[in-house]
């Protein structure tokens, strides 16, 4: 099983089209309300930080967290209310846009592996190597029994990353195409939002039961209790950080860290 | 079956032990002499210039050549005889030494990975991910679980390259114990060499046998078809490379490469 099983994508048994994306359930079924979630998330950030601190003196293991969502999801304000207030020398993000001419004279993993975390890191991609099971497979980019291979691909890469020490976390925000809607409408009637509405967005969003399609596959396929995926209840911003940062205190709480041992005759210093 | 199928390490039937270091049989079982084996390798650096010009123009294929021996096996040797005379901006070599830290702080494909060859290019390793499974092994500088585990690793990981269009070719330059002797004598004989001399690497020898059991393990557990090693008998180094680039060549010749289209129009232009 996986460090959490709430939200945990099992692939013997997963319907996304079944998902409530704007469910309020927590752990244990009970729904929650506004209030209660935010006091849960800030006292998960607090738990967060000293983890996070742990880690990164311990130096040992590292954490690689892959978020991806349709347009509007809420990758950018997830990252920012969870990860935002950690330290940022323990803290990494990267974003994958899509791959220039040097990236795409590589394999598709090549650009991934060069940003998975290093020891005592935290690494959260922002879009990631399943693009290339999504967009790459909606838009027929490559032919069909190429990025299906991928899924092979990406079940070995992780694999490795888990077998090397490295916790894998994957989580996909999931919002309804009415919040869509509203969240792309909200763009264009914000002027400081303006700059985050981009035309080519409407062309995706006509593609939205392709994207369905694909999300479900990519997820049953890939999703392992070494690399899991979960999938965040996303309508409800409030909901989506503290289940966000419920996870990912769950994952660390999962390994046992300790301080490093003193250096030898610590003990024996007298500061004068 | 491998592009060739001549000193291909056939995982289900290889004996490193019965292999003759000073063999000089050509593809066809005739013994070669010096002088046959220099002719036909001065033709196979022509066929090859051509090659990898026609294959940087097109830009589509890639291949890497991982060449791995014991001390003073001929790496750099083979390296200059075979790939020094072609064209530089599309051959790169890189040399795989001892880890750094930073290295050591991700898994042991992140550094390979890196180094991978793009779209038109020769990538040559001057040792490699194999060190992982060979010096890693015989020093116990990760526990036997976690070594053996990479064999599955290296699988994966070079079926992705073959998958994405890479062409994987694995050399080891098998040399005798005496002519190691011999070849390190030179180096404590000549001033000229004497920076070649590493007193480590006597320490190296006396685990002859289990750098032996390890290289014949490590071979036949990631030995395929699409990703083949071969055993060069290496104690004549005219064999060595006579050996190294027919099989080359042999890779190279076995995918079907154009030139590129001209671009539009370009049959209609005039030069006044």
């Amino acid at each position: 099983m996986p460090t959490t099983p709430w939200l945990y994508v099992d692939p013997t048994d997963f319907d996304l089209a079944s998902i409530d994306t704007s469910s309020r359930r927590g752990p244990d079924g009970e729904k929650m309300d506004r209030e209660r979630a935010e006091q849960l998330h800030d006292e998960n950030i607090e738990a967060l930080k000293a983890l996070q601190y742990q880690m990164w003196a311990e130096g040992k293991h590292r954490l690689l967290v892959v978020l991806q969502a349709l347009d509007t999801g809420g990758k950018d304000g997830a990252i920012r209310k969870t990860f935002g207030p950690l330290n940022p020398q323990g803290v990494k993000t990267q974003a994958f846009k899509r791959p220039t001419a040097k990236e795409l004279s590589h394999d598709f993993l090549w650009r991934i592996h060069e940003h998975t975390p290093a020891k005592g890191q935290i690494q959260v991609f922002n879009r990631s190597h399943y693009e290339d099971v999504l967009v790459v497979r909606v838009h027929n980019i490559v032919p069909e029994e190429r990025w299906r291979r991928r899924y092979e691909h990406i079940r070995h890469f992780e694999k490795l990353l888990a077998d090397e020490g490295t916790m894998v976390l994957k989580v996909m925000l999931h919002i309804s195409k009415d919040e869509q809607k509203e969240r792309l409408q909200a763009r264009l009637d914000d002027p400081s939002r303006h700059w985050k509405f981009d035309p080519g967005d409407l062309k995706e969003r006509a593609r939205w039961q392709d994207y369905q399609a694909a999300f479900q596959e990519a997820l049953t396929e890939t999703s392992r209790p070494h690399a899991p995926w979960y999938v965040i209840p996303a309508d409800r911003k409030w909901f989506r950080n503290y289940a966000l940062s419920t996870i990912v205190r769950g994952t660390l709480e999962s390994v046992s860290m300790r301080w490093p041992e003193p250096a030898e005759g610590l003990h024996d210093i007298v500061i004068e």
